[in-house]
């Protein structure tokens, strides 16, 4: 991952405080984890959908910021596929499609078994500016 | 909203740990709002995506499980319309469609001066068993 | 509707070869019907998924070309809420954001009983040239 | 592919109206193809994207189908990722989840080049019941 690449993201304060750690990332991916805590359960004791939700997002973001172009999110679609209880959970964004304006990802969150728990997809607009350094 | 359905939720740690409050609720409809501060903003400098889909996703839990049978969530789609920056964002759920197994809600996410930021849509699996007490 | 608009829609040879009339339309918004029949229907016997959707895409497509500059579909979601079966159905697109490159729709279609059968959300990509007359 | 899910899926007429053609599946997949003509056009001369959508809908339907039990549609999200234009185009559907109520799958379809030019993600419901005789 490029250095400016991953200070860009150490501003991300939103993953931050959910405990998000981006692991790697190179053109079009990334991968992250998030250790499931207290902090991250539902009123049912399961890992919160939003909690998926925000690991799966921050590999999308950086995987659609890899190539140095500002990129915005458009939309995303989540599928919740198995309940996540404790342990480390990881997340990985593939680039499936980039043109000058628009790209689209596909997220996979899985748990410590390395079972699928959530499956997303979505698109970014990708502004004529670059990333902030 | 019944107190039986605040207890339960203020048992949802991730919506806590966020700033989410739960505003009101009834049957098929759930109202929140997050103030948006540091913790809430991406790399950009915007209130991240993850943090909108969390407030949307909390409505979506409430007014889910607001006839009081247990409702987890399938699948969510979310639009972002416009970046959102500080003050009081605000989210509402509204259930489109509810049978014996499945039901639909529709999820917007309006900033401090009512522009919709977000907009959300989101089908649960109803379980057998009533929300926990 | 504009004539340009109208006109330009007749060249719609997918939505003509399954029976969609559109009905009418103006800046954001487009109405269609399509009278279900033998041709639309599932391997079930019940509308297709797919005839709802075909549906629905066209007052999207209107929706989003409505302003006369040329709107590309970027993604949708669509919820399926009820069977439907014979009768006529009908379609409606909202607008719910619009900048210079993105806009955003909701589309609900109902059978003929009013009930909605299927609810749907689109984001287009508008092209910096006009609808083609 | 079992010959009574072949017979089943001969009844899907809104598939067979519009020119789809199954080809093969198993157990959680299905592949299909559509030779582009000009009834599958839009008014701007390309594929149109409920053509996309019913050639993903049909490897969708058949996969979900594929294990014997009855699956519904409960919501589908599509990407657009490149104009299509004249040739064949070939749909393939995985599971990357089933449990007993519910199933997930991915639908890729690609142009007669190879490229990717629709992506999608859909989830069913399963019935108690047989997929019909």
């Amino acid at each position: 991952m490029s250095p400016a690449l991953r200070t860009f993201f150490t501003r991300d304060r939103f993953a931050a405080h959910n405990g998000i750690e981006l692991l790697d990332a190179g053109p079009g991916w990334a991968k992250a984890r998030m250790t499931a805590a207290d902090q991250h359960l539902n009123a049912a004791d399961v890992v919160h959908g939003a909690a998926l939700f925000t690991l799966a997002d921050l590999v999308f973001a950086v995987a659609s910021n890899s190539h140095g172009q500002l990129a915005l999110g458009i939309n995303v679609s989540i599928s919740y596929l198995k309940a996540a209880r404790a342990g480390v959970l990881t997340a990985e964004a593939k680039e499936v499609s980039c043109n000058s304006k628009l790209a689209t990802y596909t997220m996979e969150v899985r748990d410590a078994a390395g079972d699928l728990v959530a499956l997303a997809q979505g698109t970014v607009f990708r502004k004529d500016t670059p990333v902030p350094a």
